[in-house]
């Protein structure tokens, strides 16, 4: 049996998403099997920035589906006044030392095959459709997190 | 034995209460024991509105006393400026789709037996008194704590 | 063998810095053992204040470290504007209590032999040298860290 990692993510910043998806990485690297379990905010980093839908919404959810980040590159930085560093600022560092993207960490997941899964009453109350997350995502309850988490020797909340 | 999960909940924000207590919930219902160990902000979640004490506090305690959240539905939203969107959108969204309140996920946490610590150093510092909290906490250590985490399968800091 | 716990410390808040020396403290004094990583504003946590480096760094790089916490008392807390309450009366009513600072809790887990890891990547994305940190810190790769948190009973992110 592989050991197993399982991760919620709940928030929706750019150095969160890094660190999340670092692990995920680096977690299937060692043959680890790893979950991503995208929840509340979290939900912003699997958007699909070309699948912006506005059927079926309420007018909240119409300007809720505006407003909030498009994809996983639109992401804020949870510390986006912390003493002056901006995302700008963090970008060009992780360029001048050949960090991959954020994009890089996602489709690097994607490709390694880690599991992405959304969260059934967030996507319902955000007022997101199916269709509009990468279509790696599955969408689940909290109850099948926790089945999934039981499974798993490590579980982060992030 | 039962399953067990341990929530370590630091946090005072609208959001994450709610990502916690959908949680608890969920754990319950699944026939796991669930534990919710409360320190620093996440103390807001289990004030009793009813009862703010000023006996015995220094005018620090009592300043903190007032100007902090006096219970569950006063607590703020972690990304209160994100995008614009407020806990007032928020409730508006869940109201539609709904989703109970936060105060419903307490009282259901409450009903289905879910334990309630509070973190004995932090109930100090902020200069709470155990009478103001909701009559389920029990107030205990860190170590503690640590007794029950290291039991459980799950442990998150939320 | 041993229990251990291994905290992930990707946050640079007071607060939070504060919640995690206490657990790590306390968990040793159980026997435990304590594995800290810090990732991200983490190393902030574990910047030597003496030892501040311009040498071979970028102006990014530069600015980076002149404008972020030189160290543990350096923090900001993690609700600055929460409800007005500011650092200073956390630490006030700390004081009052007679609750150990932040360096106290620091420098107790360093005599009491928890291990100190530093996060490779953000090193060198954030331009730190590893002799600008305590000289407790080893620098590990996210996979030593998961290899290490895998061997413990508890694992949280902060």
């Amino acid at each position: 049996m592989n050991k197993k990692m399982n991760l919620l993510i709940f928030s929706g910043d750019y150095d969160k998403a890094l660190a999340a998806l670092i692990l995920a990485n680096a977690g299937r690297e060692m043959g680890m099997d790893v979950t991503l379990f995208f929840s509340f905010w979290g939900l912003m980093l699997v958007r699909d920035p070309e699948k912006l839908s506005f059927e079926d919404k309420t007018p909240f959810e119409q300007m809720f589906g505006l407003v909030t980040p498009k994809g996983i590159e639109d992401l804020p930085l949870s510390k986006m006044n912390f003493a002056g560093l901006g995302k700008a600022m963090l970008q060009d560092m992780m360029e001048d030392d050949k960090t991959p993207s954020l994009t890089d960490f996602l489709n690097g997941a994607r490709k390694k095959g880690v599991k992405f899964y959304g969260c059934k009453l967030s996507v319902e109350v955000m007022g997101l459709k199916e269709e509009e997350l990468l279509p790696e995502v599955e969408v689940i309850t909290a109850k099948q997190y926790l089945e999934d988490a039981l499974e798993s020797q490590i579980q982060l909340f992030i």
